[in-house]
């Protein structure tokens, strides 16, 4: 996907399904999360063990719900980082089939640098920075 | 609470939450959701048994994050209508501590107007934006 | 309930439903969780907050579905220790329509006594035991 | 594994965990769900799609944990039935760590043919009968 380098294959569980017969809206979010967290792994920022070490917490969630998600299908989860502040960031989101393509929904979500042993927002760490920076290709002034 | 007239009460579950120890950023869109539900219930739009005759989907979901909501936690969602377009509204939620009102977090959705038999929208009903504007004091020019 | 003193009140959620239209057999075990944790926060044998201080791991789930569970309807649990071993409890559940008193499920568990810091099971506690035998009126061979 | 035919991989999602930071109990229901529908679908006695046809309801589960499942594992759910009876049948699971086998989890489950149009159970059918006979390899006499 143009714009992103990074991507997580979801497969849809009946328990996510509702009355409605497609993917329960919360579900999305729970799809986005995993989507999110096998980033931050990915990229070296957590271990994925311990869990207080996590140094992000979700300040803003926003999604765009273009057509429902089916029992079968194979979602594949495009997820970026498109802006650095200094004690946040914003991340971007695209919800597609991973068969033909077509969206699903789009959204983002800005994240708070946060230690969860104190219950403190920190700034940025220079290290995760430089690495976000460098995977995502971000121009410096950001 | 001010400029809202319903609100639906919600029992943290353990099961809500998640390995940082609070409720889990996908159940608050679960919450939401039971409070929509109730409020389209309370205000007769669907007689809360046959699926397919909900006329809503959700387009559009938006929610801001401001304190964690902890075990034990009696939550209150406050929802109202706020806006009414031809085949669409705008829903706002307060999610709050029932004891000391304190705030755990705001957003917003759009809702479309659907069949779902057909899988197709539909404009709002005219008896449903008649009770709505009522139920909301709505300005008529909205 | 003949034989049970203690139940806890759970509200069906839309999120709980599944494409059959009823609630989700995995709900169900939520449903049981919550009841089970309102029971030894009831019993004060956990203060609600502590996690790793809960001092019980499941290690065997049975449940038996009888009627299905329809959105709108007020679920009751009831729950009771039946039996007390040296390092585990046998936990027995009712799920009944709090309205008109039917069945939906009836299930029992086995919890071991257990500390979550060290990760190694304990013998029950010689105060949670008689907290546990006056409560159920356990007859003391037990 | 020895004595079955067909298992269904599982990715843990970290909105799976609990706060005792493993995989929540409710949630092996939701993941033996998952194998049971693929079961069903790989041998082709519902089609994936037409949730009334699903032909089956659940009537008892049983599962007994033996160890914690983490974030990280990767989950393998073998499934099998074996025994069939007149209006039911009994499921086997075992769901073990795909990478070094260790078990976490062994259940079985009573499922009844089920008519989810019409509400009531029905024999199984002679064609489903065969088809499970010969892929489980099921003596004749049961």
């Amino acid at each position: 996907m143009d714009g992103y380098n990074f991507y997580h294959p979801i497969e849809v569980r009946y328990g996510d399904l509702d009355p409605q017969g497609h993917v329960n809206n919360a579900k999305y979010f729970t799809y986005l999360e995993q989507a999110r967290v096998a980033y931050i792994i990915h990229l070296g920022l957590w271990d994925g063990h311990s869990f207080f070490d996590i140094g992000f917490i979700l300040a803003d969630a926003h999604l765009t719900f273009k057509t429902p998600i089916l029992f079968g299908t194979n979602v594949r989860i495009w997820v970026r980082v498109s802006q650095l502040g200094t004690k946040s960031l914003t991340m971007e989101y695209r919800m597609e089939d991973a068969g033909d393509g077509h969206e699903f929904a789009t959204g983002d979500a800005v994240l708070v640098t946060y230690n969860y042993h104190n219950g403190e927002t920190i700034p940025i760490p220079d290290e995760w920075r430089q690495i976000i920076v460098e995977f995502e290709k971000i121009p410096s002034e950001n």
